[in-house]
């Protein structure tokens, strides 16, 4: 639930400028101040709340919601007396809902008095450096960037404009853009997994490369991207990388691509804009994945992938055949069974 | 082994001393003072060990122990002059006798000098707080609880009596019962995979719910918990959780639920009373998997499950099906192999 | 790309003086000064670079590189005025030329004045303890350590000669050997997953054992390593563990094993020497895994393994049966589609 301890009070807004201010069209049009967020089973005649997925349809037909976003081709679902916000995604239209009825709260611009910032080291304007973070030699970090308790970041690291640094976040031999989050826990610039075994020693490889990550993206809790090996790991413009997922070293992530949790990927593989890998999938070293390319959850793709295509299984084929696959297999059985 | 600079000494007990304080019933009576624990195939004449898990029967035939924790049925298994001290699980008396050999530790009641506590937090009577530890404005710490170096309790959060965090720990929007353990590097209530794309850019989507967290749960080490998009992610009394396991926003965990290592539970899944996910097990979002569930290590869960059952396979099915699956692939490729 | 700011000016040294340093043979010997080092495909005529991976035949074809090493194999693949750089071992060359080209900085011997270092610990000669490290009772540290910002070492452990323990790491109930490295936000000597379920509740059984870690280990970033339940848990000497690992309570792992990322591997099993295991590999509990077995990336493995075995697949069998099978399902999709 939303919980004010937590997020404060939201800002209270008539259902009409609501709509006025999001560019949304209405149906039923009560007016009333909507004073809460809540999904569509538990939002009261005060509540706004949304219509984002299929499967609830069922609670849309029975909400007591004050307002329900939704798109055109659902406005027959509601009930009587709720107010349709009609917005062609209704995903999309509940997010800008949100800015308006739950504006950031600002943060302190302060550098906390346990935080050792090297002297050498440019902090922006209107920064929080929370308590014991550890900002080493020419570090440069840029306004508005806002870094949690325990942090390190370590010499010569750049974080562009409003990053948003959680707590105890290790960035090292890392260059940042704009608008970065990194949760807490995660691991930028670790060194790589480098080493040659020759049977009765395992001799380290150096890793001399950095890590670059774009404008805009977002890294999970406890995520890991280690630097290249000697070229660089280099995450796109606006890619959203989940918890727990594992970035090895010199793999270059495209714009826009979606990295669900535990996603594993080896080295020097390269994926393109747009990709989608589901939750737990693991990506083989020195391969392609084009443009577009989804893969299923928890599929293991082996070789390069065509733009454009959607895969799964282990080792991963085009869906439908993996699909066909599956559907065999469980046909085989129950033939057997009934024989 | 069990070393004493990390645990101590154990505490000396007479063998039916022990087995009066456990209830144990005891076979062959001979009368030690015993002054160490062991497995069955390390024990020594002064040692207590137990019988587990039937893969070390060998072992139990031929200990040296002065005496094994044993059910009534592998009695006659036991070496001569080894006690037998029977209960009706074996597991279980160990871990009674651990409770009388090996007392916890009290810990000394203290915050340290820099821990930096908000002075609007509350802190129980009891409690340790670790080594640069930061508290935010208005937690409330209960009784009793031991909060581990250089973690940090972000504003509002609750703890309940007994808490023990450990180090390095992340907790943000969370309300925690009693006697929760969780292991260092945890990050429960960061803000949850929460985006649209749009094709262009992904638009966030504010994360405004909270983590609630029942009595006597179990966190392992690096697991993340997410934070409800604005309904809660919750776990349920007695719910068990080990390392590294991924569980997304509005995530429902029953009570006594059983999460091992590396787990993936996509968001807004739910997930009943005493169901077991073995390790590596991914369960998609939006589902619901039922009271008493089982699920083979390694499975991928796509739809809903009904309770009481036992899945294994990616996409999981029935257990038996599954088996006969792999057997029926087993067989074909022989066939082939010999036609 | 090799940034100085991170890695400092490598040092300039002439290529025949380097084939020397290193035990290269050479072809083709135009004499220059080395001032960089890259991939093959970026190399310019001042760089070194390396020809590891035959995926990269036809960037060795078109180098621009001043100086190639490269085995006596693929000699004839050099284009001209490229000066190769012979040994038997590629990556292993290239390895040993960094060592001479990029000296590891030396670190500044100090103990940062916001740690903590308990009166009775012992820290060797010519170590580095960063800001915010809380060092316990008892705790030895060898001589040329060198420990990151905001990590916990607890009571009575020991680090050996040479170790590197990153930030953010948390060490408990450990014997760790020399010129060990530890990656940011590892957690070792966490309690194991030991409870017992009863129905009504679960029954926590008290972790006694401890972690001992071998001379050369590495292990991974946000890695797991839990303390043995009373045995320990052991990881043998050149063992390289990669990041987001799971290594359960009692697991022993053999010398020179390789656990790539993301592995999990259950309580109790026996890892042996110079084992293989890839990417998102999971191993059951109480097995053993033979002297130099390979396990397929995303393969479960289930019951244990005779040495020098290769295996695949869920659950996991001979990596030969394991292609039959991949190779069998798609013929049968094939067939019911053409039928």
């Amino acid at each position: 639930m939303m919980d004010k301890r937590f997020f404060g009070e939201i800002r209270k807004v008539n259902v009409l400028e609501l709509a006025a201010a999001c560019g949304f069209k209405t149906v039923g049009e009560r007016d009333f101040l909507i004073s809460g967020v809540a999904v569509l089973k538990d939002a009261t005649k005060e509540d706004l709340s949304f219509f984002g997925n299929r499967k609830y349809l069922q609670d849309l037909k029975k909400t007591s919601a004050g307002a329900v976003i939704i798109t055109e081709k659902n406005i027959s679902d509601l009930p009587k007396g709720v107010v349709g916000l009609i917005y062609p995604n209704a995903m999309i239209g509940y997010a800008l809902a949100l800015n308006v009825l739950c504006p950031t709260e600002p943060h302190l611009p302060r550098i906390c008095a346990t935080a050792k910032v090297h002297e050498s080291a440019k902090i922006g304007s209107n920064c929080f450096i929370g308590e014991n973070v550890v900002i080493g030699e020419n570090v440069e970090i840029g306004d508005d960037v806002v870094i949690g308790h325990n942090s390190v970041i370590e010499k010569e690291c750049r974080i562009g404009t409003g990053g948003r640094i959680r707590n105890n976040v290790v960035i090292s031999h890392s260059i940042i853009g704009n608008y970065v989050l990194i949760n807490s826990g995660a691991c930028i610039g670790e060194s790589g997994f480098g080493f040659i075994p020759t049977g009765k020693e395992m001799i380290r490889v150096k890793q001399l490369g950095r890590v670059v990550i774009g404008d805009r993206v977002r890294v999970g809790a406890n995520t890991t991207i280690d630097r290249g090996s000697i070229e660089d790991t280099v995450i796109g413009n606006d890619a959203v990388i989940d918890n727990l997922v594992q970035i090895a070293h010199n793999v270059h992530i495209g714009e826009r691509s979606i990295l669900v949790a535990q996603v594993g990927i080896a080295g020097s593989t390269r994926i393109g804009n747009d990709v989608v890998l589901a939750g737990q999938v693991g990506i083989s070293g020195h391969i392609e994945i084009g443009d577009g390319v989804v893969v299923a959850a928890k599929s293991g793709v082996a070789s390069s992938v065509e733009a454009g295509r959607i895969m799964g299984g282990i080792p991963a084929v085009d869906a439908e055949i993996w699909k066909r696959q599956a559907a065999f297999l469980k046909m085989s059985v129950v033939k057997k069974k009934t024989t």
